[in-house]
């Protein structure tokens, strides 16, 4: 799609777009996560993103299977906003120079990732179930589910952990 | 800050980081707020969009109260996910063809960039606390509050009427 071709002519056509937007997203995702364990000193938040690399290749089937029942192609579409928050993600941690402060640096990090999942399947449900696809809304919904508890529990261990060993 | 130059040395470094981050990310959004006041159709949505802005400017405010209560510089620092956010909003508004189709893409855009602000200041607050700095916690507290605030109006606007006008 480019610039004023006008591409998006129905409810439908966005709510494709965005699907295609998040896919790309997660497939980034996965591409970036094992970095972000390789950087990781804590060894739970070590294990809480090798937990979420698996839960995020599961998530991708998901989206695979909602392209099927909506009866399109499954293909990703450029999405500067999750390429921008990953940049941002390593161009932070390069400038790190403590390990505890790090991890810290890669938990707020992985939440502005979550974020911005949480904000996209939370208007791609909406939009599901405005058109009418109640069966694609679920599948987004488990998405949504994982991402925010991924994004509690990243909470969680900064308050109790992460946090206190960095500062 | 460079990549490599390891600037970020203590939990403190990467605090004062973060705000910079989030101050540079606030300045970008009131650039971007006039052109989606007039792109929307809807007359709720713009004057919510409106509202907005108002409030981000009082947010830039907060911001630099953070800043001189915690005995630093009032500067911004590269934010790689805003320009992203911001950019894949004007790309997908440049591909709608239709009003409103058009007012629910906006609505999302302006979720997105929430979230993303949500995701930040949630950080921050955590951090400033951390650091034995509950006077920054609380201004940063009244930012998170107003963006939450917003994110869910955009949702109801979306459940209520836009998205059905857009369908």
């Amino acid at each position: 799609m480019g610039i004023f071709t006008y591409d998006i002519k129905s409810f439908d056509d966005l709510f494709v777009h965005q699907l295609q937007d998040i896919y790309y997203a997660e497939n980034q995702i996965v591409k970036a996560l094992p970095d972000m364990i390789s950087k990781a000193t804590d060894p739970q938040l070590k294990a809480g993103f090798e937990k979420h690399l698996t839960e995020t290749r599961g998530q991708i089937d998901r989206l695979e299977q909602v392209f099927k029942q909506h009866g399109v192609d499954i293909q990703g579409t450029d999405c500067p906003a999750i390429d921008g928050i990953i940049k941002e993600a390593n161009d932070t941690a390069s400038e790190v120079a403590e390990n505890d402060v790090l991890d810290a640096a890669l938990i707020a990090a992985a939440q502005a990732v979550e974020h911005y999942e949480i904000s996209r399947y939370g208007t791609l449900i909406a939009w599901a179930e405005q058109l009418g696809r109640p069966d694609c809304a679920t599948l987004l919904r488990q998405n949504l589910d994982e991402e925010k508890a991924t994004d509690e529990s990243l909470s969680a261990l900064a308050l109790q952990k992460v946090n206190r060993k960095a500062a």
